[in-house]
């Protein structure tokens, strides 16, 4: 029997296996943003080097300031490339929690989806290529390349830990390629390689009015209100066409060839039905473009959350002594958050009224990614994600950020193949995560076919 | 004895038993508008209807669609006038509770001050008039004069029910003149009498973009987003200058009177120690105008609370569902809370960005109050101050509202005396409330004046 045919018999025999594999690894509130969760999030990385190891690799915790990352790798393969494989095993808070039908983390499914946070984002998609692999050595005894697996759990709070260890390990992690799979398919059966990324500059902006809360009857008009101030500034950073006030904002920004906004004008875009997936009567952004270049190719500013004041029933005359907010400006190539920290600082300080103190703090910040088309990996993964979906993907862009993206190229020099199983409704960083078990599966069958349309040995096609 | 002597008398040996009442009333976690403390809004009107009773007042609690109201009265006083004491026994949320130095419903002196929610607003300058009035019915026998108490529990919430009720028992509650301690002195032993207020409309701002969160990577830019749009709403309500920028909004402010101007200058207002006292660098507001008149005699913009998306630590790249803010204007006479309404709601839905659904509510709303200086009552009370606190009272106004001194001169016709024994200081609505325990007993000694000196009668003068 062919070694693909046997792979493709061992991952019909073990669908059920690989979805209990998917339940306990999504049982674990890896949340990396609540400190609460620390325990959880070191007993996912636990999981997960146990299940390298059970595979046959050699496999590894790497401890960090923060959450461990897990590393395995397989031998040298002589002739073929190396693939680091990369993924996270954090997930977002799951607030609001009363939002949830089914708790976060408590895997169920419903319409042939699994839902729980992190079914999507990255927990499913990352363990496709853990199963990928499973269906090689476990069939044929070895890899078609050597595949060397980095698995971290910051992503969702900016990556630090992973960054300081490319900084000093880009020997043992010496790559040809990465493949990451933690972005949507174009939509449903229809399979998307994303050649761009936008980078992100996240915030949080801390302002200090009066020592404690004032009633705002008798102070009201007379001392500066923080929220009043939050409201004044945050209005400040965007005009009513969607243009960032900061100064210089779009100085590096890189415009989008001509050539790619005719592909993205023609991509089968459905705009009505997107509203109607959101429920919003209509859509908003950037005077000048189209809905797909605001989402994927134009930088954009977002208020994440914002509180001060009374939150609770009924009314309250208080004039707050506090104002948070948290906001993010999306990035493009070649755009630097760093350049933005500066402009930003500048533009609110000059903003912040008397009697108002300000606190800026960057929490995290990324430049955007571009892959040259001519990638010699790009045409590898599209015919083995024809194979894994039986469609030929689409290239686009996806809108959000994987700061270790663009890291990884800085260190490693290498680019990364961003291959994703999820769907743009698969409610990413919001309640009822999900992910559907169908692509769950089929991603697997990619992932093992990667390995092999990657690997450039006739004499290892001809024998399968 | 002369009545008055035996009256200081009773007080002076009363005044552990007073502060025990006051800890006992202040026990009660009678916050209106929070649901759940519902049964102990009726507790604390039980308590009062129980207290005043005892006094050998006939009593009652008037049941209500909310907070039951509780009425008792003496007999009238043939020549002399009926004088009705307004008080109200529910306080404010004591949220942020971690900030209470000691908690909230638990009553703590320290450094002669009683710290609890409603020591000052308005429990204790409440309960000084029980006392007083208990001085005379326990040493006298009866009253110099006709009192009416009406005591009601939403006054923190807007004062519905007694609102309804004043429209249709304006016969039983006729009365010439209304006594109400809930402002504060000038300062520490400056008593005053505040013959003008603020009045108010408070409005729920909701604003609903997508059906639910999503991730800001994906969507942001492309999607309103209505923490951006809150900011930008309510931003464009107030201009870098402090002034409204509501078409019509100062159409019907009644100029503060050029007199009015320079006693305001007159009063010893200490700008630095105001500052130093709230921790601000400096003070805002309308340009054009003094600190005093800011707050007393100009309307002003306050936003109360805010909430959107996420709040928790680190950063959520989310772009949030819904927006909401709770914000007041600040009214003077002759504003009215309907005309405001009407404007800002056409104000605000021409601001409301595509993507966004608006929901404005106005969840209160009072007109603003001015004593005539002509009132004969205001010379007794100022002499009734003057007895019991030593000083005379200087003439003030008072930048927080009463919505009901508004309804009661609407319903009754007759003006409000704004006795207070408060100060500027003792945290209302904040954390830490507090209210001199010297000033609680001042104020019982000027309340049993009061009675004296508002009777006519030369015979009952002699005879004390």
């Amino acid at each position: 029997m062919q070694t693909i045919h046997r792979i493709q018999q061992y991952l019909d025999e073990h669908r059920s296996r690989f979805e209990e594999d998917l339940c306990a690894l999504l049982r674990f509130p890896s949340v990396s943003a609540d400190p609460g969760c620390r325990e959880a999030v070191h007993q996912t990385a636990g999981w997960l080097k146990d299940h390298l190891a059970g595979l046959g690799l050699s496999s590894e915790l790497i401890a960090t300031e923060g959450s461990p990352l897990v590393y395995a790798e397989s031998p040298p393969v002589p002739g073929a490339p190396c693939v680091l494989v990369y993924g996270h095993y954090d997930v977002q808070p799951p607030d609001p929690w009363d939002q949830w039908i089914t708790p976060p983390f408590e895997p169920t499914v419903r319409d042939g989806n699994i839902h729980a946070r992190g079914a999507t984002d990255d927990k499913g998609q990352m363990l496709t290529h853990l199963h990928g692999a499973e269906a090689w050595l476990k069939t044929a005894g070895s890899l078609p390349v050597q595949l060397k697996f980095l698995l971290e759990g910051e992503e969702e709070v900016g990556s630090h830990s992973l960054s300081r260890y490319l900084g000093r390990a880009a020997e043992r992690l010496a790559c040809d390629v990465i493949v990451i799979s933690d972005t949507p398919q174009f939509g449903p059966n229809q399979p998307a390689i994303t050649c761009g990324l936008r980078g992100i500059a996240y915030y949080e902006l801390r302002l200090q009015g009066p020592a404690h809360d004032l009633h705002s009857g008798s102070f009201g008009g007379a001392v500066a209100n923080p929220i009043n101030a939050a409201a004044r500034m945050l209005a400040a950073m965007i005009d009513g066409r969607g243009h960032v006030q900061i100064p210089g904002f779009y100085q590096d920004v890189r415009p989008i060839p001509p050539i790619e906004r005719e592909e993205l004008a023609e991509l089968p875009f459905d705009e009505a039905r997107f509203r109607e997936q959101l429920q919003v009567d209509s859509l908003a952004g950037e005077a000048g473009y189209t809905t797909l270049e605001r989402r994927w190719a134009r930088p954009s500013f977002d208020v994440h959350g914002i509180a001060g004041g009374y939150q609770g029933e009924g009314g309250k005359t208080v004039l707050p002594a506090r104002a948070v907010a948290k906001f993010s400006f999306r990035l493009v190539p070649d755009q630097q958050p760093e350049a933005i920290t500066d402009a930003l600082q500048r533009f609110l300080e000059a903003r912040c009224p008397p009697g108002i103190r300000m606190q800026l703090e960057l929490l995290h910040g990324s430049t955007g990614f571009l892959l040259p088309r001519e990638n010699p990996y790009l045409a590898a993964a599209c015919r083995a994600i024809e194979a894994g979906f039986g469609r030929t993907p689409l290239l686009i862009r996806e809108g959000g950020s994987i700061p270790i993206v663009s890291e990884f190229n800085r260190h490693l020099g290498v680019p990364c193949l961003l291959l994703g199983w999820g769907l743009d409704d698969d409610n990413m960083h919001a309640p009822n995560e999900k992910f559907s078990l169908a692509d769950f599966h089929r991603g697997i069958r990619a992932s093992a076919c990667l390995w092999y349309e990657m690997s450039p040995s006739f004499t290892v096609r001809k024998e399968i």
